[in-house]
């Protein structure tokens, strides 16, 4: 056996338990998003999911991986890769393009899996698989060639961003505050009278199980974006993921002791979250100390996006913008701020690298934000130019299991009902 | 440091973490079997997969191993390993014996798994666990001999099967098949004037989570079982086991919006699996197309062989038949069909290999298949004669959680109840 | 690249992964806890296992692991390595001390999660996070010292314990004990005619869920504790720790077939958690045999106990004290009985290593039990000179989840409600 083979072996098993552990975390999304959801939405939101796996691998394999990593053309767009095939030798990878494909497709399922919470208990089924399809397929894909991709413009430019906080988190959080501007809030979500009306989670256990889950799944996120097994940064990385998370959880739990006079379920499930999201993009290059404080800037300014977002009666069911939205916008600058010398091209400002850093960091970040808004704002319109992008009034009181899919999440017969009731064909 | 020492500490550390994730996916099968029967017999199928894990460990670890994978006897049985002793150099194995057994023992787990959904809400508890000593002691490592050992007729005429769509699915769906008929279908699944009876499953957020641990634990099965962390196919498995299974999944979800006017849950679930099902045999072997075709082929047999199986008025509440037997049917056959050059003895038959591979594919399915249902009717029929195989027609309806186990799945209970009520000793 | 590269990748990636197993697990503590108390406590319990892993990973990084791992002072604590910096060469490791860190930092979740179960529906979650920074920063790192820090005077003194049948769960276990005690029964446990009351599981699909995550998470609890990928017991340890946890649930299920005259679920799910406990500290250091006779052992004496502690009434709502108490002292003791020669300096006493060996286990298992019982009543006596530690009488009657954290576990709502009567802001 060859040097070469066991080195290669051993960043293979790397990448692919890494990515398993990615993959798994759509479970982790189906459960958080189901059990924050009223119970005659949660089977709806699981089927967004199914479809977010399922049909965003089979359009990543064919096209958006190829956008993303193909030969790059002008800093704009990848070119080479359509399923899979043609030259993919620029990249440059000690694993097997088929092995790289593996991970990046996890990746992508989860950008499109922080959009589906955001348009829970109204948006019609088939616009969301459009929606889903294009997502996959074009919108991430190009915003991850500038950044991720070699000759990409952002990442010329001297942009970093380890695991994606801006590629997959701020891009994902602001296409899902598009959608749920377009969407409009839920029916009764705010009071004629100008109330804020709340429905509690239908099922917090359920979705701790999720929270859990990708918790798990994050230490493969991160550690698993070395690509590399023999990268020294492994338990850097894993341990900073850790140390955020945590500092974001405990913060949550303790601000919302003092402002609500009771510690928050949801709050510190979203906290914990809100503190992954923002070690995302700085888990490699960042202190243990700075990780600790990503984690907590994270988690409180989460809890105030998300009341300000209430306030504007933008209506995001699961805190997609405030989770995904906003801590990774934070995560995304907190690279300028706290980059230790070394690791990145140019440090921190407070480790006396300057504004360059920074000021690329955020032109990154605005042109995320505004590429990841826009273009979903841009495909809703074209989606209800032919079909309605939301569900009608009546469907949405039923509910979107029986309105749309035909079966109840919950149910308690306890004997049998005809099957014509079940199947309308 | 010696080099065999990290190669083999690579292989190992990827054996049983791949161990792990299969052993994970008893999980998975607890909570989609769960989801999908009534509320009343939910904790029943629980309790079952804990036989399975429990009884098949002790049974495979005592006969079943070395049955399966002991020194060759005229190609029908293996003959040393019971309790893991004697001797196993035959297997040429790069990792330790007890490594292997581990992987090996999270295999007949799942086997005897595939069944119990099959046989839920009417089996008799004591009958189930006779049957899964038999099943795992007995049934599935003399067949498992025959196609995956050294000698094995089967192996010896050149079937392949990497993973066991063969030696794990269709046994295992067969024997499904044979126990629900033996059973006999529900109390009011099939109405007097011949209607067809349904109840919508009792949680489907559960199923659904029970889905997305098989789906990780099936990174495990497929490119664990190279055994080896070098072996280069590694990258390749996953991706084409990524890709069945999207592709079972996607199409199931369309062709349900076809067929029933509405994306149906349950069977995008059971599509995500079919897809995995059918992979299981040819990941190794097949292109990223072929495995594409594998997967909606097998998804969207599975909705029909689903309505077929009802309309035969045979009552499988889970699909195990479906799911399990007809895709992995497809699976065994699709490796004749796609093998590419190289990756197997002969070639597939669209790749030139001619009809020789197919044939035996078929061959070592119809014997697999006829062994797995032979068998499970005889046992059950043995086991009648001494205990009943179902329980009463009041443990039924009352349901097997409070009937047979004296404790109900879900309680609304705020108080508290006198311990002689959950306890008759 | 160099040998050393490569092989501290290896190790590196081992690490990592197990160490996000193990924390995983904390997954499977809340859902089991929460599927085995009453629907009203859900949330809580699950909020207290948020609070070990956001405030215990922050305390064991700030203090908890110098005092545990740093440079020992006379035997007894650690000195050095305060938010992981000073001096840890001494630790002689072959992974970085990041790394190491985030693997024994998912083990001081795990200990305190123990407790967590023994406390619920009934402490304040005040005192709970007071008593979790202590834990995790005083009482679980001394005693860690003292069994698995070079120089602690356990260890030097010959004490074993591969990953933690004391040191982790026989520690926990007692401290679970005391603080059930300290805190007195759930209201109405003990009806006032001296009988006793019990309520079934809220879930139990959830609680099995949980054990399947738990059972998951030790195989990298067991296997990951070598700390190094290329240790030739790992393969051994997987299968002690397959044979013993099978052992405890088949024989939980046999045994309550016979003594309750139906086969227990909530026994067969902690006869399995038993077996796990029972052979963690010796799954590098006992045969196969010894390995089915510990789980088997430590299943039955864990009903024995679960009833014994119920006669005694003592509430101990999710049996932290049976489980993780009572089987981590039958495993301590058992490597005394059962280490095989080489194995340990000593080997135990059935294999001719004289009583040496099970007079220490039985020295460090007295010490930790009485450190753990000791230290936690304590704390508890501490803190209620400043703050209850019980919520009131109207808390606990309307449940935890909406007396504490102003919210259910479960919502049926299909419409709104204002804002304000969630959040009392």
């Amino acid at each position: 056996m060859e040097w070469a083979e066991l080195s290669q072996g051993l960043d293979t098993v790397w990448v692919v338990l890494t990515a398993a552990m990615i993959l798994l975390m759509e479970g982790g999304f189906a459960l958080l998003e189901a059990g924050f959801v009223r119970q005659k939405n949660a089977v709806s939101i699981i089927m967004k999911v199914f479809v977010d796996i399922s049909f965003g691998a089979l359009v990543y394999y064919s096209a958006g991986f190829a956008l993303m990593y193909g030969k790059d053309a002008g800093g704009i767009i990848g070119s080479t890769g359509f399923f899979m095939g043609g030259d993919l030798t620029h990249l440059k990878l000690s694993i097997s393009h088929d092995t790289y494909w593996l991970f990046q497709c996890a990746f992508v399922i989860a950008v499109i899996s922080i959009v589906s919470g955001a348009v829970a208990e109204r948006i019609h089924f088939r616009a969301y698989i459009v929606y889903a399809i294009v997502m996959t397929g074009l919108i991430y894909p190009i915003a991850g060639h500038w950044i991720w991709s070699p000759g990409g413009w952002l990442a010329e430019m001297g942009m970093v961003d380890f695991a994606g906080s801006a590629a997959i988190h701020a891009l994902g959080g602001f296409a899902a505050l598009a959608a749920a501007i377009y969407l409009g809030p839920r029916i009764g979500r705010f009071g004629e009278d100008g109330r804020t009306n709340i429905v509690p989670p239908s099922n917090l256990p359920l979705a701790s199980v999720g929270a859990f889950i990708l918790w798990f799944g994050w230490f493969g996120f991160n550690s698993g974006s070395t690509l590399s097994a023999t990268n020294p940064a492994i338990g850097h990385i894993a341990v900073t993921t850790m140390l955020a998370s945590a500092s974001g959880c405990a913060l949550c739990i303790l601000f919302t002791m003092l402002r609500y006079r009771k510690a928050d379920p949801p709050m510190a499930i979203n906290g914990a979250l809100a503190g992954l999201v923002g070690i995302t993009a700085g888990c490699a290059y960042v202190s243990d100390a700075a990780a600790i404080l990503i984690g907590a800037v994270s988690g409180i300014v989460m809890v105030l996006a998300s009341e300000w977002l209430e306030r504007r009666k933008v209506d995001d069911p699961v805190g997609a913008f405030a989770v995904h939205g906003i801590s990774g916008s934070i995560g995304t600058l907190a690279v300028g701020l706290f980059a230790v010398p070394g690791t990145t091209a140019h440090a921190g400002l407070f480790y006396g690298g300057g504004w360059q850093l920074l000021g690329v960091q955020a032109l990154g970040l605005a042109v995320v934000a505004v590429w990841g808004f826009g273009l979903t704002w841009c495909t809703f319109a074209a989606i209800r130019r032919f079909k309605p992008v939301r569900v009608s009034r009546d469907e949405e009181l039923i509910g979107l299991d029986v309105g749309i899919h035909g079966v109840p999440a919950y149910s308690q017969e306890h004997d049998f009902l005809d099957v014509g009731s079940l199947r309308r064909n």
